[in-house]
């Protein structure tokens, strides 16, 4: 069975002092059944992502809490995938509607974490690695990001400034982007002067901390018939894991579960590298973009520099990559990162984002990593003539 | 597609100081395994419940966890539903088979509970309330469900003496349960004259704080076909939810999403209430217990009390309810209690059961509840001629 996207709705991201996560979400999802033309009556099933929501707010139940805001009371429940958790919300939802069990399901991903202390974050986003062997021995997650980088500099002799070309890509992007929390141009000697967070990485390097909610209206391609809105198919939904902890792996310079979710992805689909007209990917840390790039095979081990300094993934090069700004420049409130990144490519190949279109956008690509690439999902959307 | 349980895994409850969540989460996942005569490599997906591993533990990506102690790395998920997250986690894992995503899923549920401190673990349960109106006005999970009983006794005239002859029955029940975690036959009196700890609740009424994990094997009627075991069917799978704030409702003695959840079950699994055989219900508290028959409908609201006195539900009464010790006795790790509910009902309908089988049983449910009745996962299992 075919499932589609059929609305979208997407918070501004930043430090949202005066929004609770129960704002952001009541938002996102409101804005996402206006776009598809639907009432809270006609949800049948909500799914939400979100990672830290319990270690920060103490609030479980968050799917409860998503459909108490609305007003509804539907089966409801949430993800937990760390900053996967977006992603892999999606991929659930996608089987609700597969298995017939909902005809309308509302997914959304959400993260409220600028009330917490820098610290307290610090200390909540460890969760996503090996409490035993990281997390227990002070490693925190740009620490570990930073193992991967000098591991893939080492490997493909990269440097820091080409980990600072997608930087400054990304934030001339998010520049463009009216939801995006850092609408600031950056220059490279601004990324390389930067304080280092985590050697080789400066604060440029890493996304920032952030507040924010997605959401998706997700149905078969039967029921959105039915409905006076131009859908965009899910046609592809794959989730892949490695292992937790870093020490059990054999390269730390590539991340396993993107290749698998992505060679998977390819084949449901049915398509190849050549068809995809843009793809937001998870640039958590500058080098998590190169990485990807060439995990999902769009370069050769090492090639992803290389075209970034040339253009090939700016917003008018041949593939561009993160237009919304990517998590560097948008933000990234953890869980609601996956459904942003396929707002964004819904909104793309629906023609709708005016100065950072990508001209003639038919299918998309979005790479959600959770941990240090322990579990990643990949979705692709394509336009089709209806 | 109708899909079946081949194989069920249970470690001990108890407090278990010398096993890890990732112990306990190996131990049940290969039993499971074992009983399914299947191996690591034939399990396509993996899907965790669990509450607290973020609040307790500091670990995120349990999914991944679960997929790296079998040394395997497939795709997975976590489920949070407070104390229904084990039950809510089948009933994710029957979609993924109906989508017909997976051939293989194995569906746990996990809590490690005993290293934390009490006011930890009581801190980390009243993320299952409302954080704005009810955890930070210092309520307790226990504190709730004393209004919760209040209410019941206001309305039914239900007494202490009504609750204790729950704590009775399921102390009796747990007594030959060789994995329950309280073992001990109790009285009347010394339920009533146990500590308080929300009046009108004693430490008697209460479940305890528990270790443990619970596993299923879950896969097609058809591929079941294909291995040497005996399957026992799921004929119904529904969530239901209500408010998670409590001042939103208008009714405290009873859990609409009880109620919704088992109308929409009932007519799924296309039977009545004289079809049951045998059930294992939320009994996290000694009045849950009563309003959850009652919710059900296996008996008029107030009625309960009066049947569980006259032995109705006990192990040899005409409807046999927590024959596992319930939550009560067995013992409630809380993300593992709706796994562990399913992994009894499974046993009874092949009679596994020994001491305590309840004879000829041919068709079960449980009921699994997170947060006060907000949400509620209700299966119905079947023994069918093979």
């Amino acid at each position: 069975m075919s499932v589609v996207v059929v609305g979208v709705g997407h918070t501004k991201f930043d430090e949202l002092w005066d929004k609770s996560l129960q704002d952001l979400l009541f938002q996102a999802q409101h804005e996402a059944l206006i776009d598809a033309g639907l009432c809270t009556t006609d949800v049948d099933k909500i799914i939400v992502g979100s990672m830290s929501s319990q270690s920060l707010l103490r609030q479980s139940l968050l799917g409860c809490v998503a459909s108490e805001v609305l007003g509804i009371s539907v089966p409801s429940y949430h993800i937990d995938a760390a900053c996967a958790s977006g992603g892999v919300a999606i991929h659930a939802a996608v089987a609700e509607i597969q298995a017939g069990r909902a005809d309308v399901v509302l997914v959304s991903g959400v993260e409220k974490m600028s009330d917490a202390s820098v610290e307290q974050v610090t200390s909540a986003m460890i969760n996503a690695g090996d409490i035993e062997t990281e997390a227990f021995c002070g490693a925190t997650i740009p620490g570990l990001f930073a193992l991967v980088a000098r591991a893939y500099m080492h490997l493909h002799g990269a440097t820091r400034e080409d980990f600072a070309h997608v930087s400054v890509k990304n934030h001339a992007h998010g520049f463009l982007n009216p939801l995006a929390q850092l609408r600031k141009k950056l220059s490279i000697q601004q990324v390389l002067n930067a304080p280092v967070v985590a050697d080789p990485l400066t604060l440029l390097d890493c996304s920032p901390i952030s507040d924010g909610a997605a959401s998706l209206v997700l149905c078969s391609s039967d029921f959105a018939k039915k409905l006076n809105v131009k859908s965009i198919a899910i046609t592809a939904s794959q989730v892949a894991t490695d292992t937790v902890s870093l020490a059990l792996r054999d390269d730390l310079a590539t991340f396993k579960a993107t290749k698998k979710a992505a060679t998977k992805a390819f084949a449901q689909a049915k398509i190849t590298h050549q068809d995809i007209d843009v793809i937001e990917v998870h640039d958590a840390f500058s080098v998590a973009e190169l990485m990807a790039l060439e995990d999902l095979g769009f370069f050769k081990p090492g090639c992803a520099a290389q075209a970034t300094r040339d253009g090939v993934t700016s917003l008018h090069g041949k593939l561009p990559v993160n237009p919304s700004g990517g998590l560097k420049a948008k933000g990234h409130p953890v869980g609601a990162t996956g459904v942003a990144q396929a707002v964004e490519i819904v909104k793309q190949l629906q023609g709708r984002c005016e100065q950072r279109q990508v001209p003639n956008a038919r299918i998309g690509l979005t790479q959600n990593v959770g941990g240090i690439g322990t579990t990643v999902a990949i979705h692709i959307f394509e336009k089709r003539e209806q």
